[in-house]
């Protein structure tokens, strides 16, 4: 049993149900040409990250604009996409756990599939399940570049791994997975370009002691939506797995160009369109939209421009505008919501309402997405 | 097309995949029963939120141990109860939007269905909705008794929205809504007392006031699992409304009872399964389940019954586990996490894996319950 999508495709934006989530088809479509056309002219392959929309309709037009496929990060997203007809997924995470491996492995015989690796014992279960399915698995080993998560120490311990990877019959070593998350959300370009900086440096240098050894590192894959172009100018990262930057999260907004300004180098094409349920007095307009519309992980969402109105206080189904200088506005009106961070807002939903001219004058219904592979966290 | 549920019916507990959202059923009805109890006992009618479970069948349970209906957030929520053969519905909440009010009343053809109101404008709309599809609908004033966040001001606001509504021929003036959602998380026994006390004594001059005009309090709905207790005493709510008590959220073992002690009248019968899936080095474990599969609003969750470890820095798919003392688990070890807050935590989830005997020998899945109400946030 399922819930009715929020609206149908051809009706006008006001007669969209909220909470919806809702793309700004125009920005949407010049973010994504904006980033293909960037890695074209970088001359870096782009992976586009599809944890960040799990839709196969969106890796597809990824793919159309030159993508050479695109990221995931559970298995689970890897058969939705596969399903939906996309032909190159990475899983750019550990998988632990039999049965998960079994359905990793298995789908490799309906797609190309990669996977990341950090240790021997995970080498050896992936090397074992490709075997018995009678597989090649394609693995990049994960190397920590300071992002202090997942992937095994650069140098020496990441050539003993590779050196097992590199002896298995059904396991491609592909070559490294050096992404630093946290690296993304740095707040200066400064301190973005250091910390990749260093990612670089690491995982150069366990590309020489691995070349070195016989171990060719064909792929080198990282960067994010904070970090592409900086990644692109040291060129180490050969394969860029961006993924915010088709919806830009509001987060991102607070990151500063090299020039001080505010990050802008795509636009705002995501939004949570929500009414005012209730306006009990002067203080404060109550939204429709609380956790379960909108993650506040990151912070909370900013209505789009409206200056002097503050999102403050979510609850379940609720959250609260307060005024910081701002009308606040009345009941029955409604307002589209910046998410400061779009994956796990995503994740919320199961419909994108995608939206024609959503600023001009007669915003409409093009097209509803399924969000396919929302819940699939495993 | 929906991603494979984690487990069958049948399994043992190590088989089934991680992250799952995991009910221990023998705790669960233990939690149900000690409620349905005391509210049997205390001669308070209970009707329990489902925006906690999202599930008909949890429902079934608690009405078939005397609860007198449901009460839920939102209309799409209502539907789908209903729809899982829910007989009776409180929407505990403002319904703003024309086809949303269109969908409410269209409900209340097929079960009894309340709803709550705080403003005119809004008792007009519901009112002609009413008149239009000729049925009858149930309306609780909303007065806000100190939550400050929906619902009219008590006393003299409210007597003039309770004549509208008693007034109007297709709406049913049922009594007053008066829930405080903070007081349920304030820390000590004496400032939930406190606030319930005020709150208790505006729902009760507001009552006195409509009751002067002619116009009686049927119900006056409230309380939840932080002070279920405190209203039975006070006597003013007699429609209780907790929901968390079937679960229990780890933030209200953060409350204290009257004694000083921690919250302990209800027992953890929610987690979510998680798996180490890569143990870099000795300061950490990274474990599968991140925002997609745990909300973090209310704090972080914790892992059960290991002191001594924490989970922390959690990101969209991952969560870092780090010693505060204790031994950190092996790559592949399996933990039951403690959501800090259960109701958007169930709401990432498509299943309810329910085990028996979680804690015991040979723990089983005895039941797969979909969360048939996941996602309706509308």
């Amino acid at each position: 049993m399922t819930a009715l999508p929020p609206a149908g495709p051809g009706m006008k934006l006001d007669q969209v149900d909220t909470p919806a989530l809702i793309v700004d088809l125009d920005a949407f479509e010049r973010n994504l040409k904006r980033m293909a056309d960037f890695a074209a002219a970088a001359g870096i392959r782009l992976r586009p990250h599809a944890k960040t929309h799990k839709s196969g309709i969106i890796a597809q037009k990824q793919i159309a604009l030159g993508a050479v496929g695109v990221c995931c990060q559970k298995v689970s997203e890897a058969e939705i996409l596969v399903a939906e007809g996309v032909g190159d997924v990475l899983v750019s995470n550990e998988i632990a756990g039999a049965r998960k491996i079994e359905r990793l492995v298995a789908l490799a015989k309906k797609a190309r599939i990669g996977v990341c690796v950090d240790s021997i014992d995970n080498a050896r279960e992936l090397a074992q399940a490709a075997e018995r399915q009678d597989v090649t698995l394609s693995v990049l080993l994960e190397i920590d570049v300071g992002g202090n998560r997942c992937g095994v120490a650069p140098g020496k311990p990441a050539l003993a791994l590779a050196s097992e990877i590199a002896r298995s019959n059904s396991l491609h070593f592909a070559g490294l997975q050096a992404y630093h998350g946290s690296a993304q959300h740095f707040r200066t370009y400064e301190e973005r370009r250091n910390a990749v900086e260093k990612a670089s440096a690491l995982a150069n240098q366990t590309v020489a002691l691995l070349s070195d050894a016989g171990i060719d590192c064909g792929i080198v894959g990282g960067g994010g939506t904070g970090t592409f172009d900086i990644e692109a100018n040291l060129g180490t990262v050969n394969e860029l797995q961006a993924g915010s930057y088709i919806f830009m999260d509001g987060d991102y907004a607070r990151n500063k160009n090299a020039d001080g300004a505010a990050f802008d180098r795509f636009e705002n094409a995501l939004f949570v369109l929500s009414t005012v349920m209730s306006r009990p007095n002067d203080e404060r307009a109550v939204l429709d939209a609380g956790h379960k519309a909108l993650a506040v992980d990151s912070g909370m969402p900013e209505p789009f421009r409206r200056p002097g109105i503050v999102y403050r206080r979510p609850s379940d189904e609720h959250g609260v505008l307060q005024s910081e200088g701002g009308t606040l506005p009345m009941r029955g009106n409604r307002l589209l919501m910046v998410p400061s961070h779009c994956d796990p807002t995503v994740n919320l939903h199961d419909w994108y309402v995608c939206i024609r001219d959503l600023h001009g004058a007669a915003p409409v219904v093009e097209a509803l997405w399924p969000v396919s592979a929302r819940g699939c966290y495993f």
